[in-house]
């Protein structure tokens, strides 16, 4: 066990001082800033999100902000998947690539108006690449990371804790849609949407000041729904099968690896800077994939790339893990070569504390 | 205080075993990756690091290499500093400005041979700005982070402890300058440079499989000269005056700003993307720009942008502060306002726990 070390480097949000009184006990950085890892302790705050309903500071999905006439040229070549159909009000699961095919970050995107995204990243400084294309091409367009903040409200009673604080119509808000609700006076973008797979909202908290107001809106209002302030929560994440970029994948990884082929339309993103690259790996499918397994006996936290071997040879490597007490095994996800991804395939995986027997399961467990 | 959480995408590094060993207590996370931070305890760390040598696992000093026949056009775009001079074999100190003039990284760029560059960086994913800066102007450049891992051997007894390890020759190595040498029948480049004001040096670890090894040979080496685990000093850095990308400038400064002026040769470095932007403040001077301040009084740990104000009015800002034990003051190192920023002037800094009395000082400490 380790301390972490505080300084302005690795960001506060307008969370923080919630959080804070909250109790929280651990701590990961996330886009360089500060994100809550554990309040009472991984297992209880699992059972509490499964239960009831949690307010959780995920400020460290930073925006992009891609603003003017060539915004929406700019967001197709970031990604594959063909964003003609997305409208203002829409959110979109966007894989982005570099030229190689390589994932740089795995975001939802926001459409707010034609000449307007925000781009709610994962860990890594997707503003970069994008302020370096829009360089490099001359696009007439703004890029920067504006001053908003997602708040996430996730559990089976989210939707009650919202309608208290947000009024009736927030039920009307369909998944991957985002409405404007009003709170102190200012308008704010709320999308049903969140890193978990127990139902909720994200609120995109625009202006830090509002941040301490809201959190503590949410909690007076929900004390007799037992809210509490919980964090994206390792194992139910794995359970549903949920990615996370740095992780499970990195740039070595094209989307249709990881399991995401679905959300890439080679034929048709026409603009797509990794376009080309794409094409051959979604004609002949990829060599390696995403895969739920499941890992025997005990294991340690798993903080890095565990070799997976099959018939003595490497075939892939886990990435995430953890035991889940509802599903009485430990969950994993591991990238896993064709010779092995099989569902139902023997395989032995290798960590720090040395050789488990493991499986491949045919899908996730939530 | 709070623990830190571990997981893949907080990357260790090839010296994280011996790291561990050494009883390290508490880490920050930057470039995502684990970066020690306290040993014995900071001030114990630092008292050491002034009268011995420490050994230093800064592998999160990740480098971005440029390779081909557009390496060096394109290392000149990323930075107003004029290249020209700078021979295979340099190392040189080069802020990397955006389209604006501001800072994306303030690294170090090593020289390695006319047409390939290792940039040496501080806490950004400098790798996304350069590799789209080369995609969007179509350069002939190949951009990666190659499996280089610095490690940092520093204090008054660095340069005895490198001649056991890698021979006299090593006496030779001038300041910012490299030189290539063996270890285990591998070449590594070894610079005379560090994060320290104690002297020192910097090896570039090249195949991660050498990073234990080096670190064992080291440490067997240098019993005797009461060689440490150690770590970038906050005490010792702020006294030296060593700016902290992330902490005491971002984007939004110039490196005017930064005091890096010298770095910028807005008149002759053609090409360089930020250049047009820089022209102006180059004439005009900065308005505002890093100053070391004193403070009176105890203060908490600098986690968030201490408000300075001068006469009522907001002047600037303090970003890194702490007790110096060798000055017995409080050394800080903020961004002042060029009405307040005369040696001498009395401000006042606001941190979380009240205001505090503070003094523009002339020099830093070391």
């Amino acid at each position: 066990m380790a301390q972490i070390s505080f300084s302005r480097r690795v960001r506060r949000t307008p969370f923080s001082e919630g959080v804070e009184a909250a109790g929280v006990k651990a701590y990961t950085v996330y886009n360089r800033m500060l994100l809550p890892t554990v309040f009472e302790s991984v297992e209880y705050d699992y059972r509490h999100l499964k239960d009831h309903v949690q307010v959780w500071d995920v400020a460290v999905e930073r925006q992009v902000e891609l603003r003017g006439p060539d915004a929406g040229r700019l967001m197709q070549m970031l990604t594959p998947r063909d964003l003609r159909g997305v409208l203002p009000g829409r959110c979109a699961y966007v894989p982005i690539v570099d030229e190689t095919g390589g994932m740089l970050n795995d975001p939802v995107a926001v459409k707010l108006a034609e000449d307007r995204w925000w781009i709610s990243i994962a860990d890594s400084d997707l503003l970069f690449w994008v302020k370096g294309v829009a360089q490099g091409y001359r696009l007439d367009v703004l890029v920067d990371e504006p001053d908003v903040s997602p708040l996430a409200v996730q559990g089976p009673k989210a939707e009650e804790l919202m309608v208290r604080v947000f009024g009736d119509t927030i039920r009307d808000v369909r998944f991957f849609r985002f409405g404007m609700f009003e709170f102190e006076g200012r308008q704010l973008a709320v999308a049903r949407s969140g890193y978990s797979k127990q139902g909720g909202f994200e609120i995109y908290v625009e202006g830090s000041d509002l941040g301490m107001p809201l959190w503590n809106r949410l909690f007076e209002a929900g004390e007799d729904l037992q809210v509490r302030a919980g964090c994206p929560n390792l194992i139910e994440r794995i359970e549903s099968g949920l990615l996370s970029y740095g992780n499970d994948m990195t740039d070595d990884n094209t989307p249709h690896e990881c399991g995401l082929g679905r959300f890439c339309d080679t034929a048709t993103a026409i603009g797509c800077v990794g376009r080309d690259a794409l094409l051959r790996v979604a004609k002949e499918g990829p060599v390696q994939q995403i895969r739920p397994i499941s890992i025997e006996g005990e294991i340690p936290a798993c903080d890095r790339v565990w070799p997976i071997y099959g018939n003595g040879k490497r075939v892939g490597q886990v990435t995430s893990a953890a035991w889940s007490p509802d599903f009485e095994t430990n969950v994993a996800i591991g990238m896993v070569k064709m010779t092995h991804w099989d569902p139902g395939t023997t395989i032995e995986v290798e960590t720090q504390d040395g050789m488990r027997l493991a499986r491949v399961e045919e899908t996730f467990w939530n």
